[in-house]
């Protein structure tokens, strides 16, 4: 087994946990928030830079490595590991949610999907053999079965399809799948109808994955009905294995989801807010290339111990995005993973103290969402 | 007097020689080369970055602050070397440079320039006292005078009355500055008029200034005859004096502008040739964003000992830079600066261990120049 999995401790007021996951590139402490490497970079930063901040784990992407630079270059160069310098444990995703969003620009049959790509227009075509050998060339910790992710909304039929599909081509990824030091995933499908979500999961479980994802979440439902599907879905899950809300990543949302029982989160939010000049603090967003910060001359967060809020205030920051230059965005991408990941830490901490419940209500109350 | 200057060294072969350049933030070795951080941002860096290839000096460009973020705000932060984060010496240019490369956008009259904002059009003036108000706002330990900068080519009558003009704002500029704790440098035009140099040299050097700049070069004209100027107006020049070179960053110019005692440099070359993907080697340029390299597992300069070839391949940063991820050019700045700061240290050791035509010769035998 590529990866093993054990809950450290259980909440007794929610179904958070605490656990560990133990991978070919080290041991990561969940629950854990994976930043994001699209393209074999977390965007604007060093791989030193993420594990300052307290990155353990990243997320790359299937479709985006496949069509730049290659999988076999990457394959060439000793792997994704190595390609990008990272020596931690890394995720890839299988291409699913990527080619799904294409929109009118797929095809989708049994058989796989095709799609243009969205650099060159080319046409290409994706099944769950290609994804598994994609992502085997890549050599990531943990791979994604190749799923179908279905929109919100989505009509019962559409989404039974979905799912039927998923089921099958979560069968076909396991059968092709054979790198021993990569551990495959499981994605439960099912949109927001609780038979499809239980009968993805029965079927899913049945298989025997070493951990599990949820798919088709935090794709445009509002919050409430997310909490909802995991309310009755993560109970339907093996609770032996880690359990993966895919795409997930506002603070709120890793708190409620923390208190259903998921154990991994990834998502571009942190950093693609960053890019835009909006910083998370203990009470909310901040939009920090606004007027009003012009003359402020405190820190983007006077609680945070990153390098952008121990050194630089909001002031310089404003102006250095204004003026397009790299460095503004590095130092709110900076700043926010670090305030997720720190999230994650004082998360994982107050499980262990019998506090999380406690640590959540607080939290809530004071962070602003939109 | 802010700044005090002393040769502690001069080369037997050539007039290279070696110097300490005290400022209130600090003493610096010359021959120095200065990163541009023209909006207080060395493009893509951290300070503690450009600290770490060894930058000890940096510039930044009065026109730049003056639109965005102002002056006043700069120095409400607390000067420039706090709104940065920068606490080594700081060099502002006069912003004359910049006024007048803006070309049919400006007017010229003894009194100043009427000239443009690049960024909103607004018609704004700069005047030698006006320049003088900024750059003292800013507080950078080093301010330029402000001077006429004309094009090359340029006719003899106009860079006589450029020449002129320089002088004569020159004298204004003295008047009107009066921050103890900033040395302000006069600037010296003339083209590449001999007697004109020569008289700028003579006028500039008898009002006393503690440094001096050598403007207008490197604006277009033929390495040759930019060697051939400094070859006669460098001995015209204040020996006890420093002597900056402004604009050259090259790593020929740089060598050749020692060799005929040059102290100080600066340009933005080694920063925006990373940006496009071009990188300094021992053989010369290297265009890694090249298709040749995308299969090239070897550092971008294999002799280089800085972070990005510690680290990283070339084929990952080709695929950075193709995929447009900041890192890529992160990766390429942080290299192009260490390799023109070390150069210059390389420079300073073989002065000091008498060996400097020598290292010149082996560099310049082997760096392929365009």
């Amino acid at each position: 087994m590529a990866i093993s999995f054990k809950v450290i401790k259980e909440d007794t007021e929610s179904r958070a946990r605490l656990g560990q996951l133990e991978t070919p590139h080290g041991t990561v402490q969940t629950p854990v928030f994976m930043p994001v490497g699209t393209q074999a970079s977390v965007k604007t930063m060093t791989p030193h830079e993420v594990s300052q901040v307290g990155g353990e784990m990243v997320l790359s992407n299937t479709y985006h490595l496949y069509l730049r630079p290659g999988h076999e270059l990457v394959a060439e160069a000793g792997g994704l590991h190595r390609f990008m310098r990272w020596d931690g444990p890394i995720l890839t995703d299988s291409g699913g949610f990527q080619v799904f969003s294409l929109g009118p620009l797929r095809r989708i049959t049994d058989e796989g999907v095709t799609f243009r790509s969205h650099i060159d227009g080319s046409e290409l075509f994706f099944s769950p053999e290609i994804s598994m050998d994609i992502q085997m060339a890549l050599g990531a910790d943990v791979a994604m079965a190749f799923d179908e992710c279905p929109p919100y909304p989505c009509s019962y039929e559409e989404t039974r399809k979905a799912t039927e599909r998923t089921t099958s081509w979560a069968r076909r990824c396991l059968k092709h799948h054979n790198r021993k030091d990569q551990a495959l995933f499981g994605i439960i499908q099912g949109g927001v109808h609780r038979d499809l979500r239980l009968k993805s999961a029965a079927e899913l479980s049945a298989m025997g994955f070493p951990g599990y994802g949820i798919g088709g979440l935090s794709v445009g439902e509002p919050k409430p009905l997310m909490y909802e599907v995991l309310d009755y879905l993560i109970p339907a899950m093996p609770g032996e294995k880690p359990r993966y809300l895919m795409g997930v990543g506002s603070p709120d949302c890793l708190l409620e989801g923390v208190a259903r029982g998921v154990d991994m989160f990834d998502c571009v939010l942190p950093t693609r807010i960053a890019r835009n000049g909006t910083v998370f603090t203990r009470d909310g967003k901040l939009v920090v290339r606004n007027a009003e910060y012009a003359r402020d001359f405190s820190p983007l967060d006077p609680e945070c111990d990153c390098y952008a809020c121990r050194n630089f205030t909001r002031a310089y920051i404003r102006h250095l995005i204004k003026a397009n230059e790299v460095l503004g965005i590095r130092l709110t991408t900076i700043h926010n993973l670090r305030f997720v990941l720190r999230l994650m830490e004082d998360i994982r901490t107050a499980i262990a103290g019998n506090h999380f419940s406690e640590m959540k209500t607080k939290f809530l109350r004071r962070f602003k969402t939109d």
